[in-house]
């Protein structure tokens, strides 16, 4: 099942979707154009993985970590699809970055990989757009980088878990104006989604409805003010962003 | 005013210091030995600076950064006065970081220095303990480092600003086991408060509640299980912990 937090005659609803549409709880049936989509989940903790694909890290001239770079994202970043993202105007170069969200689903606290999938929800779509003029180092994400206001578009949809068949081969693809500029599959990925949550259980207890957003392939490219930037992952959906000046 | 967060017979009550005791919403007067004591606040987030005492940088071997050096923490790192916190089995290296912590008290964005104080709602203290043995090096406290489970006690008291007649004069101190291994000042923070409002809200939100962690100025020292780690803030009160074994 697909999930969706949306707003709609000014009220908040848990969605599903059906046939191409979104469903309320009250069964009434609306289009896409007609609700205001937020971010599918509310995590306490959202996690970000830095260069978590070789081709990615080898583009920014950086070696793969040989362990997780993880940094924390701030609730302020994230914003649902089809919602409009600031591009700060004294940047000269923001990257979209499409990647997989892991969305727990329980409690989890120095897990073994080889349990880890009983403690995900489900997968969602994250788009971790990057201001690289602030970005000092590989080992400095710092906040101007990735932590901006509605720089983290999240959405459309939350999957259950079990409707999708293997997280890691997934096709991810970024489109600038319809214009395909990022494929890849979560199959090159450096840590996989088990090896992560056995890393970051083993000191951090998760909670439900944390999300794990595991890192983008290589493929960046500019987004500019007037741009439609969709991020897609097979069988998950596809994140409609817009970009707007500052 | 002092302000605090504490359970009592199985309810959560927002209290009050009245003369040295706790004073529920009711009227009931408690002595901090019968309550259990939370975080006074619950901020959306909490950000945390890096080096931001020159003699503490010096202590470790860094140069003073050029800008604030902020990282995030996550909210399963923080417990309340008198609570437990874990040393992990494996490390070598734990230190107490007593940090005068800044409660956010209306949204912030593109604040001015000079009108930063407005948005501040009061004081209260953090001890930011750091695992160093995974620090890697200068741009990275991550995530192993800052943000494991029970490491940043917080507390006792939210102080409100204007009982504070100088937030950047105050002598910070730590004490193990009754002894004074730490003492400084907050006038000898590099990014003073109305920097840091300025800085982080130059590029997001800030909402009420949120909490900065200033930094800690020198004087490390290495806490072990067993110890009981006091962190004190002229003005705003101790903040006492128990470390205990993982």
């Amino acid at each position: 099942m697909k999930r969706a937090r949306v707003a709609a005659g000014g009220v908040l609803h848990d969605a599903v979707e059906e046939n191409g549409c979104i469903k309320l709880e009250d069964g009434r049936l609306l289009n896409e154009e007609n609700v205001e989509w937020l971010p599918p989940v509310q995590p306490q903790t959202t996690f970000a993985l830095g260069l978590n694909y070789a081709d990615h890290a080898k583009e920014l001239s950086f070696k793969a970590p040989e362990e997780p770079l993880v940094f924390l994202k701030g609730p302020n970043t994230f914003i649902g699809h089809r919602g409009e993202t600031k591009r700060p105007q004294e940047a000269e170069n923001m990257h979209y970055e499409c990647e997989l969200g892991v969305v727990i689903g329980r409690t989890a606290k120095d897990v073994k990989k080889e349990d880890a999938y009983d403690y995900v929800a489900g997968y969602t779509i994250g788009n971790d757009y990057a201001i690289r003029d602030y970005l000092e180092n590989y080992y400095r994400p710092n906040l101007r980088v990735k932590n901006r206001d509605t720089c983290t578009p999240l959405g459309p949809w939350f999957v259950d878990r079990d409707d999708i068949y293997d997280p890691m081969n997934l096709t991810l693809k970024t489109y600038i104006n319809d214009r395909l500029t990022q494929e890849g599959t979560t199959a090159d990925m450096i840590f996989k989604i088990p090896d992560l949550i056995e890393y970051l259980s083993s000191f951090m207890t998760l909670n439900p409805n944390d999300v794990i957003l595991t890192g983008t392939p290589e493929g960046l490219d500019q987004v500019h003010a007037g741009d439609t930037v969709v991020t897609e992952i097979e069988g998950i959906g596809a994140l409609t962003n817009y970009i707007r000046h500052a």
